[in-house]
């Protein structure tokens, strides 16, 4: 069991801090579990108070012994009941907080409520979107998180090729995608940001499925088995000449690792083929196209236009009602991190982001082929973190 | 892939708004998953509105197609922009709510927010607990989704008796669970409400693993292998003779099955032994006692009376910082549902509820033995729907 580094946590929290200056304000109450990871070292049931200037306070819940062990902030307080929280600031000095920060993405409205209640000379800002763009650049504590990701990635995704046959379904599949994730150590959750979005290790979507749209912010669904997940595997067997899409997931010390190979029994229809074969190329040339500065609107156009070029836009990023507007996202403590590769994302690439690129193609009723690789944006270009061979792969 | 029969969700709106006109709201919001897919049987992206009076309107925003097929509701309308829900609900005759409900305990604050702007003549009161409530009593439909469950727990729980051997890891034994859980049809995730409260497949905790406490309000956390996600399964290798807690959950068509056992490659210790035996006393206990309006106050003290008895009170459902103050909880779309079997829980059985009763035992160092059953309340008594064997599993 690794503690974040102390020196990350206090990087963490200084350029955190230089943001609440700019933005006028006395400090913010982190809760939610990702966040308090950043920034603490620790999810042990917590409020984070940072304020703008001075050391932040953990305030602990439960469990205090492991939050102590976990996190190397220096003030941290037992709290058995939260409305203890505004005298231990209190008897810190903050005695009067004007403006301090939530994060209202995620914050449900009781606590949101209970902050107002609990403060009431304060006004309250949404810093959600400050900490998702500090989270965007990626310390080499943090790089070296998302490798060990990958490894376990490329390790589950060579192992499959001895677990796919005809007649195997795709929640058996993805069974040992789950056991092979595990067995390595994934931690046992992706964590999403997203209102109501929810992960499973893997998507398996063979033929068609893979073509069947979902509520995810993504290009594709899948069935699953039954409409109270309506995302991923299902009892489908594999067929032979049909696409099977593997979307991996793992997180290892919290960070996650995201890759998605196409396997096929046989062969694929020349359609499929050239499809696939174009998600190679748009990789190739957003490797080619990326440097720091660069934004995500023109990554992004430069994958669409190519898909157009080679008459493939109506397939490109899902298909009718299911297409989505992105090429690619960060990745780290959740899944869905900034910045979003997308005509929409205010912002360009920087040094230490770590993105999934995920070029794909989807056929109605025949289903997706494509990739999904990590890369690390550094000086020299875009490194590939993901290690697994870019072809189809046939078995 | 069954859809939730129409009648059930007739009868689920019917007993809402009979609520809802006690507590004099106009109607209510319903967008958290859980809660979208017991009121609607789907859970694409949607807001769905719930009028006192009247048909409910259910707005999707992603998959409109899927949602159509998946929800027996009758007013089912595109809005690609949440901003068009008030004109939407205009259009219905619902021009002027005045007293509206939420779920405030998981809607985030900018959701609030966003909801206090649109309707700017309304007030808003929390429906959280009118709905967890209304859910604590299952149909003969939903105990059948949980019986399904049930019997993918046992075949998990039997098939682990030829896995778990010396100096497997704990990940290892986690690993096959979620494996068997895909194969049978296990949906991918187990929904807890709780704000921060994260599930994985199962808690596989051996020795000393059994005895560390962590953040979730369980009797038993686990080191997990990292302060990331900080409970559950670690690498931890099994040895002879030390009590391997596996605590299992799946999911079948939305509804949980949770389930808990201990296993010992060779022996336990005489008090480990009689401290599982006093867990299975327990059980037999609480179901003697079990009866429609028995109060789960009354249960949860006879249950703690027993232990007390035994010598056992400090290693009851804890110890120390651990030791949490409940014998139990509903079942069904979430896994920490209503009622919970505490001294604090304000109500009592009903024909109908489905309980996991777990009387666990913690020792500092040792670990964690104990049972976990779920259990039907019928007018006759406590029916058990978990199928294995109560005993300690010798391999």
């Amino acid at each position: 069991m690794q503690p974040v580094p102390r020196q990350e946590i206090h990087q963490r929290i200084s350029r955190f801090q230089v943001q609440l200056a700019v933005h006028q304000l006395d400090g913010a109450f982190i809760l939610q579990n990702a966040d308090l990871f950043y920034f603490s070292g620790t999810i042990q049931s917590s409020v984070l108070f940072v304020p703008a200037h001075g050391d932040p306070i953990l305030m602990v819940q439960k469990n205090l012994k492991r939050a102590e062990l976990e996190s190397a902030l220096k003030n941290i307080i037992p709290v058995k009941n939260k409305n203890k929280v505004p005298q231990i600031l209190n008897d810190f000095g903050f005695n009067r907080l004007e403006r301090s920060g939530l994060e209202m993405d995620v914050l449900p409205a009781n606590l949101y409520l209970w902050f107002q209640q609990s403060f009431p000379q304060c006004s309250w800002r949404d810093v959600s979107n400050i900490i998702r763009r500090l989270r965007m650049v990626k310390s080499d504590y943090e790089i070296a998180q998302i490798k060990k990701a990958t490894a376990v990635l490329h390790k589950g995704l060579t192992e499959l090729k001895s677990v796919i046959r005809e007649g195997i379904t795709e929640l058996e599949i993805d069974g040992h995608l789950a056991m092979i994730a595990r067995r390595e150590g994934h931690m046992g959750t992706l964590r999403m940001r997203g209102w109501n979005q929810e992960m499973t290790y893997a998507h398996v979507l063979a033929g068609d499925s893979g073509a069947t749209v979902s509520l995810l912010n993504s290009p594709h669904g899948g069935t699953g088995n039954t409409p109270a997940m309506a995302q991923g595997a299902g009892f489908r067997k594999i067929s032979r000449n049909e696409p099977i899409g593997v979307d991996y997931g793992v997180a290892i010390n919290g960070y996650v690792g995201d890759q998605f190979r196409t396997y096929v029994i046989g062969t694929l229809s020349d359609p499929l083929k050239r499809a696939h074969a174009c998600s190679q190329e748009i990789l190739t040339l957003l490797v080619e196209k990326s440097r720091p500065g660069i934004s995500c609107a023109e990554l992004y156009a430069t994958a669409a236009q190519k898909a157009k070029r080679e008459g493939l836009e109506d397939f490109f990023m899902g298909h009718g009602e299911g297409q989505v507007k992105f090429i690619g996202h960060g990745i780290g403590l959740e899944i869905d991190e900034y910045p979003i590769i997308s005509g929409r994302f205010d912002g360009g690439l920087e040094n230490g982001m770590v993105l999934a690129l995920e070029p794909k193609f989807v056929f109605p009723q025949k289903g997706v082929v494509g990739l999904e690789d990590d890369y690390l944006m550094t000086s020299e270009g875009l490194k590939r973190l993901t290690l697994t061979d870019q072809s189809l792969i046939q078995i």
